[in-house]
């Protein structure tokens, strides 16, 4: 029997923790019994006022199908889910690119109540089933694996291209991982030791500085989640080279484009949701291994300590747990 | 007879005509006579400390080949000159990027003396014979009109492209002209009427402000010449789709790229010189006239009121004769 009530991680001027009711899911969505779910910086950002959001936090989730009306074949299965509900309908829809949808709500991001909470709801489209061999601790990482896997749906990735990574955060170790994958001639570039001993410990080649680095990367992905990192990632590109633009911060910053873009005629490239299939894959057989950047781990009811330890500089992931 | 002093334009902390050395071409190099040559807005950068330049200012010129002691076929022909003069040896060079050559000098731009003089000195390999049915007026465009080329071969603008040019100066004219003979979608921003009337009689298509305009370009040429361009065509770019960046300025201006770019997912491409020989084949066959955007001629001897003049807003091209 799902409760009537539950305990949700909401943001409406402050995060605090509330009792609410528990969402009735619309036709076509499914119930989920959220198991474990990760805090992300974009949470932080939506604290901190970016995109103007107030409801229930949280993207990154693992849980269990408790109700599908719609779609009783998913009952009790363990899924994943994609955040962008879409209407299939708009323009961009029709286009082929769904994930930009006029119409769209994200989940904890746009709209939409999100998963720091004992249950959420998404629409049965979104859900992707868990393999029974991947573990709740990696598959909740599914989403922001996906956002790295997005950067070799947008560019050709050769095993000879030189890449740097920038940002050893949450994303950055992610993006080195996936991008590991499919080149010899990766660099990730982190200030904080015991962040680049992780990615050394899982075979990627470090540097604590841009600084070390020459300026002749094929590819430089930014995801330091700064404002300065467009201008770090631009020092450190070839002319006609990419940057791809991960980070989402609330504040602009000045830059002067001129020189090292329009004369260097250097492409930037927005980056940002990806397929959740190649990211399911990769976390099940093992290539990308995201286990080792937990640090801690709360209780829901701890939510708001949570986010703020997912700020400190000895945390990268924090999880949280659901109260059964 | 090769005078041995002529006339000059220059700019060491502010412009001035004065009367200097005629320059003796070193070996592989041709001395140009230059019959007439033209100011870009990247002049009055030059003048405001773009670049740090100090010399001899001036990039877009035709002239008569005064010596070729290398290859003296050359001796006597009309011609313009490609700007970017390369090592040959370099990464770029061998990578098949000449114009990003890491030693390179730039005519006007770069440590090299440029156009804005009675002579002129470039590599033979930087000629273009000009077809003789081509006149002075036209031919003093060839650069910024590769410039213009030089989009069509960084992206794929096909018949149904929509494309918004954003800015009615100089270089945004040529822009317009050069794309309006591949797709049949654009729309050429400009907040000045005499200046879209040219637009107009070129039968392309015009709008005054950006906000008359729907969010839904495939792609935006960014020519503004202003610091807020970006932001302007970023209003203008769908998801996914592509601003070609063309202004170079010398300040920076303060922009948050979350939103517009990294959400979605747009491509900021830098574009900067482009191939003459398309450039010449347009304005020789017609289908390129950018003399309807000559507004003044003045002398070399009256270049720092022409510099002047280049930057009023009755102002588009401004062209230089030279004393003979």
């Amino acid at each position: 029997m799902t409760p009537a009530t539950m305990l949700a991680l909401v943001f409406d001027g402050e995060p605090r923790v509330v009792e609410k009711a528990t969402p009735e899911p619309p036709p076509g969505e499914a119930l989920i019994r959220v198991t474990r779910a990760g805090i992300c910086s974009t949470d932080r950002e939506l604290v901190r006022g970016y995109m103007g959001f107030t409801g229930t936090l949280g993207h990154e989730f693992v849980g269990v199908v408790e109700r599908a009306d719609d779609a009783p074949e998913w009952l009790g299965r363990r899924v994943v889910g994609e955040i962008n509900c879409v209407c299939g309908l708009c323009a961009h829809c029709r286009a082929g690119r769904p994930h930009h949808c006029t119409q769209r709500t994200v989940l904890g991001i746009q709209q939409r109540d999100g998963a720091f909470a004992q249950f959420t709801t998404l629409p049965i489209a979104n859900l992707h089933a868990v393999p029974d061999s991947l573990d709740d601790d990696a598959a909740v990482f599914t989403e922001p694996v996906a956002a790295a896997f997005r950067i070799l749906e947008q560019i050709d990735i050769t095993p000879e291209t030189r890449v740097a990574v920038l940002g050893d955060g949450k994303l950055g170790q992610l993006i080195a991982r996936v991008l590991q994958t499919r080149t010899g001639q990766l660099v990730a570039v982190g200030r904080q030791a015991w962040k680049r001993a992780l990615l050394e410990a899982a075979g990627i080649a470090t540097a604590s500085s841009e600084d070390d680095l020459p300026r002749d990367f094929d590819v430089v992905v930014e995801a330091t989640g700064a404002p300065d990192g467009l201008a770090r990632a631009l020092s450190l590109v070839r002319c006609e080279g990419t940057v791809v633009l991960k980070t989402t911060v609330a504040e602009a910053t000045p830059i002067n484009l001129s020189l090292p873009v329009v004369v260097d005629e250097v492409t930037i490239l927005g980056s940002r949701c990806g397929p959740f299939p190649p990211a399911l894959t990769a976390l099940t057989n093992g290539t990308v291994d995201p286990r080792p950047l937990i640090t801690h781990r709360c209780s829901l009811g701890d939510g708001v300590a949570a986010l703020e330890q997912a700020t400190r500089k000895d945390a990268l992931k924090v999880l949280l747990d659901m109260p059964s």
